[in-house]
């Protein structure tokens, strides 16, 4: 199995307003407005919005609600940065689960978590390096 | 918001095991063997390791155990790749949620499920395409 991952996806309850959110935080998808499934082409990856009832029933798992040991990330290039993505967050529709701030390993950040539940942690992370093109390198 | 996604954290009730099982799958990682957070290089993107108790609290969410939502997927570039893929992980200590099969979207897709209850579709989608690096394209 090669060390790479291809598609995230979020099981969602209500794929409208989901849609929205992420379109708020300026994402595009050609999606068209019916389907009941979104994709985002992020970097080199991708990110789907699916009924969460459906995306349980596809992967063999029963969903018993809430959080389920998975957190996202999206990491920028400084702190002002992180403070900007998570107000743009909240303006959006995300509550703010921990506002910036500095952090045990040597970085800044703070939580967003989407109207559907799910987490992302936005970070400065100063020993790792961002591309260009958005990628993210681990400390050599 | 940058259209991306950086990190992926996976929460581990046994940090040890689930190592175990991703570097039998053949991923690296530079983390040392008493590290409490375990960094793999995944294309762009990073994939860690990280107690679930911690990453619930760090996220600012409440863990009721179980599935939260998110699905993961790795795409290969053919069915029989699926298959190996799924034997792979099954050798390595996976759950098998659901062997390949053809499916409704015109691909070729199976389940499994890590140690630690994460599921992993392992696609074959012929609509997509797979770099030479891994990363994956959507349709334009």
């Amino acid at each position: 199995m090669e060390q790479r991952m291809s598609l995230v996806t979020l099981g969602v309850a209500d794929l409208a307003r989901a849609r929205g959110f992420y379109e708020a935080l300026g994402w595009t998808t050609h999606a068209a407005p019916a389907d009941d499934v979104v994709f985002f082409q992020a970097g080199g990856m991708i990110v789907a919005l699916w009924g969460r009832a459906q995306l349980a029933e596809d992967s063999a798992v029963e969903d018993d609600g809430g959080w389920g040991g998975i957190t996202l990330a999206h990491n920028v290039r400084s702190p002002a940065e992180v403070d900007a993505v998570l107000e743009e967050a909240e303006r959006a529709g995300a509550t703010i689960g921990r506002p910036g701030a500095e952090t045990f390993w040597g970085g800044y950040s703070g939580v967003f978590v989407d109207p559907e539940g799910h987490p992302w942690e936005v970070a400065h992370n100063p020993h790792w390096t961002i591309e260009a093109d958005g990628s993210v390198r681990l400390a050599s």
